[in-house]
């Protein structure tokens, strides 16, 4: 079984769009904010076969970890009320493609953060897709404002009210911020890399995980600049006197394999232990072509690990175990199905 | 001949540091700036004996591109005042390396840039030093607030004065950030290579080298994310309609070789045409210590890159031809003492 740990619904109907731009000018203009529209069963069948399913089958993979577009998440634009509306709507859709395509799909939800607001009150609506909705796990993001940075670092203590209910709940985060309104950060290109690498160096920092030892991030894209510049991680550690990073923090870290070439997928496997990296592909997602030097997919991730020839315990790893012990209740739900 | 094209003078004699701490009291008290303490020959030469010429003799290297510490350009503190008085004593002092071994160092300078204040104020520092002082380019900062990025993108004509400036002085600028004020990013482990990332891709983005063929700028720390990342980026260029960045951005960007680690520095090149590639260690730098996994220390670049085995023409380029080609003014330099 190979199941991609990162997946978003990039294609969602158009009234789901169209309903964000009358919240939004509902809110700009002061008025009452309008409920989702109507989005039936047919439309979301067909967002989702004329793209991931249909490159899901084309590639050879059988699950994606599925959570709302994260570029869209936009925890900095309106307020409290609008980011708790909008993630409401974007995680039940996620919950109706889950139960069209059960097999292929399982859910992992956006979260209703918005800044200067405690991640406290993003609990609730975590617990209502675990417990009622059946997701698996949540996208956390370290900077709410957008690009501002206002937010403090994730080692910070006024985030731990939040990692408590993520233990008790057994359910991991991918660290994965949103939309840049910082003209200086392109959101794929810049921002998303960016945040990879500034999580990884707050975890370095910090103790997080002396306090939280069952706590569990994804970091994906790769980790942004960690596995290129591994060396200079392990040196800053040793610099300031930090136990090594194995132990402080690898054990809770994990790598996507969201790197969108050979060379770079090489250096990750090279680099990283097969235990921490989780396939993924972040397709449909933020680079959609197909590179000319190769004829195929940019984010067809799947070729360049298959390319590796890894041992058949370690495709395992990184194609199944490793997801399966990341995320717990996934193991457990494909337990219950004999798989 | 082995040009380290990053260093920086990160053991400055203490007087060069109490003068720091005197000017921001006086001017926290509202007080007269203070005037820059006596630093004699003999501390300058005992500075940089024990430290970088030690280190560039034991490595083998012969000369080093040498600018003031990054970290402490600190722009966001103090005023613009501030910021000039600092830049001043930080270039003279580098002048003064210079003179004392002209065989070895030759400078680079720092800016008195400080938030919310035209790039243009930093002109005539630029032309000071390049056309007084013989230094052969400088570091600029896309983000004098020290991690809020505040300022426009590099690409933003606001940049353009300075340009003209550095195009008409034959110069380039290495994009270095300082330290960081945001305690989301750690320096040298977030900061600078979330800064290298967000150059490269705002350059991608924009057109800034049709406007300035002769522009050149070094993304250092081996371009941050990038050619990790340069699937992601190839893909973004295509999917953005922009032309290849081997015509758009290669033809007037150079990464340096400050990975620190083999399978870095393997993918650097894999990835990375040669003739965009400088020799460089930020020696004494962000990585001190040695690296239990090899014995040796984490920033002897130049031992990753000798493992390469590279032809002897791409061995000048990385050690030598780059650098004479990217700083016309080293070239003149070594040609006027018949190197």
């Amino acid at each position: 079984m190979i199941i991609d740990c990162h997946g978003h619904y990039t294609t969602a109907p158009a009234p789901h769009q169209n309903f964000r731009e009358a919240q939004l000018a509902a809110f700009e203009g002061g008025l009452a904010l309008p409920t989702p529209l109507t989005i039936s069963d047919d439309q979301i069948r067909e967002s989702v076969e004329s793209n991931q399913l249909k490159l899901l089958r084309e590639r050879g993979a059988d699950m994606t970890i599925f959570s709302p577009r994260a570029s869209a998440m936009a925890h900095h634009i309106g307020d409290e009320q609008v980011s708790k509306q909008w993630t409401r709507a974007c995680n039940d859709l996620i919950r109706r493609v889950v139960e069209l395509y059960p097999e292929t799909f399982i859910g992992v939800c956006q979260l209703p953060q918005s800044p200067n607001v405690s991640i406290s009150n993003s609990i609730e609506e975590l617990e209502r897709c675990v417990l009622e909705l059946g997701f698996v796990g949540c996208n956390l993001n370290p900077d709410p404002s957008g690009g501002h940075w206002t937010s403090a670092p994730l080692t910070d203590k006024s985030w731990y009210p939040f990692y408590e209910k993520m233990v008790e709940l057994n359910v991991p985060a991918m660290i994965h911020v949103s939309g840049s309104c910082n003209h200086n950060f392109h959101a794929t290109g810049a921002h998303y890399l960016n945040a990879d690498t500034t999580a990884f160096m707050q975890f370095l920092q910090g103790d997080l995980f002396s306090d939280f030892p069952d706590l569990r991030f994804i970091i994906p894209h790769g980790g942004g600049a960690v596995p290129y510049h591994w060396g200079r991680f392990r040196g800053l550690a040793d610099m300031m006197q930090r136990p090594a990073l194995s132990d402080h923090v690898m054990k809770n870290v994990f790598f996507d394999t969201c790197v969108y070439h050979q060379p770079g997928i090489d250096l990750l496997f090279d680099v990283i232990d097969i235990d921490n990296i989780l396939f993924g592909s972040e397709m449909v997602g933020a680079v959609r072509g197909i590179d000319s030097t190769t004829g195929q997919y940019f984010d067809d991730t799947k070729r360049y690990i298959e390319a590796l020839n890894l041992s058949k315990q370690d495709y395992y790893k990184v194609f199944e175990g490793n997801a399966r012990r990341v995320y717990p209740r996934i193991d457990a739900l494909l337990e219950s199905r004999g798989l």
